[in-house]
């Protein structure tokens, strides 16, 4: 049995695999600030050719893609890995037990920034392959990876990436392993994630603040404006009010209503965790539906003049809001911005509309035989069965299945407790050890995808 | 004549005047944080000590106040003095030339924080006093100050103060120097403000702040809540929309009209000091009848989640107004603030209101002898004739008018762009020196008023 063979492997190098993700996480890769990035880049590389990957670094007008690529057999399926070498800012620095790039491990886990976002997650693919290839020899199926430096300042570059490397990146699948496992402590594929649109509402009044009593009643009102203008754009329902937001928002199709009843829901959990009464959320379908096959239309922030402590008796010369859009299939954000943008002047002319951040919605149908695969190898792997559904926060997936056109499956090897963007970000040891087992499995379960668009 | 000794005594003073001016600044006294706010009492005692003045502090339960006194003639009229010696908060620091602690001398404008509102100008009086005294000897009328530390709080001490002090402060006139002077650049008398009640609405939702996509959809959200909740509490024409809030508003008799009519009014000057276009405000009495016959319905502060730079996608776990109402005669703050919680609590329970400070509006009648005699003092000291008006801005007046029941008159001493509350705040030199010159004008003026009440 090849798998048995290369899951023995894996296990008899969990030592040296342990080294190897120490050394990728002690190298900071902070992409926001261009701290260490082509480093990791290369140190990547490094350690892919030691798996016996092929690479070579994708330039994109940004920081670089670390490419790789080994061939299995003539006419087998191709599996494209995608993850991001890049890191969250490691502050604020006063939280951490142990500096963030010196990782560190304590009962079980390994902390360190970037070791469950991502590099920890991509490193069980690589990982995974080497065993493979020291096992057995040549792997079941053609495996590509793309891992990026700029996920985390957005993937500013990722989609023209896609878009100029097409041929390069043909495959039949596209597995992605990033967040956390489902807080039920099972294994999860998710089969999507929602969209982003975020942007950014100013309207001004006088040129400087002003006194409210030498003033008031004589001055335009930015605060009060920006509160009518808010109210007008969303309904006593709490959906957005202007024309176009729900135009393409599909509804759940049956069988992805019972997929939906079927993800666990602790509710005690989630009310204690957030502080919430009883009133809240009470049905966990509810509960997924919503996260998953709804838009948001957030206010992430107010701000207008003087709110501290006490009293100050102003009229704002300014009034901002910060809004977020999180967009299911199919939304375009382009198409809701500007939807957005003109329902804002028709309202008020005088309002500014910034857009500081778009990425569409993505979908795979999780019936495809090569969705179906992926689910059976995780089963398989962890001898549990997964949580199915789609991810309520934002990847930039869409360039995989809309500009490539390939089915994407997203299996997180993270706890559900990584502390992802946060201080003292860990890793399960044993989440790690399992990430390269069930990638292991999912390789061997693949050889048997029909091959309709491999290289 | 001794008016002329007097006036030729506060000329030769000049530099010192200055330099007392800057001392005073130099002393932060920020009563919304307790910041220097003691020190500064104690410098003023000294200052008035030097004049001439016996001065002690009165025990509020807050901040202390500063009282002095010295005596007239037997059977003279009594003024009493009011002012304030605690300051605004220097915040925005940015905006500021120069340190706000650190008077400046810029283009003949002395600048820092509390020069004009209001250290600068019950320093006139102090000033004036104490060139009377050392050019002529006995004052003409018996002076009273009362120079409290919480005006920029709201004064919440002052009126109980006042009740418990009324033989102490017993006087036939108050006389209070704040704000600015007319935009026209002509001098003001003033007889009655605005009142004030400023409150917070707080909404609060999950215990913290949560990711937008993780959580979007299925956590409570208290920004758009305190939008709703805003919004419904105004009507589209940009009135208070909760019942009782107009019911004591009187219209301005046809003597107020009529006073209204001769205020001058630039409309250019206005507009382009507040950086507004030509749509604005077209008409001057319309602006003063806003102004001074009007309550208004303010949005001082708005905050929620992030909006500093950039994007940050969480679901903020509270939202934060705060609210100031300007109110005028016969308007009860109690009443307005009763009718206020109940109309929120109508419409949001989970919201919370809290009473931040409350003033009511007060009024002088123009044609009583002691105002007359002031506007003569006035037009007097400047060779023009004064803008007769109310203030839109708010001082506790009402404690004279209402509690005290004496006519209480307001003449600004500094000039009109101030910039009080404001970065960059600065007192033109020449109004600082016209000042104390009206104010001996006053002292002089004052004592043919009959002695109806004096102690």
């Amino acid at each position: 049995m090849t798998l048995e063979a290369a899951l023995r492997r894996a296990d008899e190098a969990s030592d040296q695999a342990l080294e190897t993700l120490k050394k990728l996480v002690a190298q900071p890769s902070v992409s926001t600030r261009n701290e260490g990035v082509q480093e990791t880049a290369t140190l990547l590389q490094e350690i892919m050719e030691a798996a016996g990957i092929s690479t070579r670094l994708l330039p994109t007008g940004g920081q670089p893609a670390v490419y790789g690529e080994i061939a299995g057999p003539p006419g087998a399926p191709t599996v494209l890995f995608y993850g991001h070498y890049d890191v969250q800012p490691p502050e604020p620095l006063e939280p951490w037990h142990a500096p963030p790039f010196e990782p560190t491990i304590r009962n079980g886990r390994i902390y360190g920034r970037g070791v469950a976002d991502n590099k920890g997650q991509h490193l069980c693919h690589i990982l995974a392959v080497r065993a493979w290839r020291e096992a057995v020899g040549e792997l079941p199926v053609t495996v590509k990876f793309l891992i990026e430096g700029e996920e985390e300042i957005g993937s500013p570059h990722l989609a023209d990436l896609v878009r100029v490397q097409r041929d390069l990146l043909r495959a039949d699948l596209v597995y992605t392993s990033d967040g956390g496992m489902h807080p039920s402590g099972r294994p999860a594929v998710y089969f999507g994630v929602r969209g982003l649109l975020y942007v950014e509402l100013e309207i001004r009044g006088a040129s400087a603040d002003a006194h409210s009593g030498n003033k008031g009643n004589v001055l335009p009102q930015p605060a009060w404006e920006l509160v009518d203008l808010l109210h007008s754009l969303r309904g006593p329902d709490g959906r957005a009010a202007f024309p176009g937001f729900y135009d393409s928002v599909r509804s759940p199709t049956p069988k992805e209503q019972t997929m939906l009843q079927e993800i666990p829901f602790d509710r005690q959990s989630f009310l204690s965790e957030h502080g919430l009464d009883e009133s809240s959320i009470s049905d966990g379908a509810d509960y997924h539906r919503r996260l998953t096959f709804e838009p948001t239309f957030n206010i992430a922030g107010l701000a207008s003049g003087y709110a501290g402590e006490g009293t100050k008796t102003i009229i704002p010369a300014r009034a901002i809001a910060k809004i977020d859009f999180r967009l299911v299939a199919d939304q375009d954000p382009d198409a809701i911005f500007e939807a957005f943008a003109r329902a804002v002047a028709e309202r008020n002319p005088s309002a500014e509309v910034r857009r500081l951040a778009a990425t569409p919605p993505s979908l795979t149908d999780p019936s495809l035989r090569a969705s179906e695969t992926v689910i059976g190898a995780v089963r398989d792997s962890r001898n549990v069965e997964p949580v199915i559904s789609a991810l309520g926060g934002t990847l930039p997936d869409y360039v995989f299945t809309q500009i490539l056109g390939v089915p994407s499956t997203i299996v997180p090897y993270a706890n559900h407790d990584e502390q992802n963007h946060a201080p003292n970000e860990n890793l399960r040891l044993d989440c790690f050890f399992s990430g390269i087992r069930t990638t292991l499995h999912v390789l061997d379960a693949l050889r048997d995808l029909p091959a309709k668009d491999a290289s």
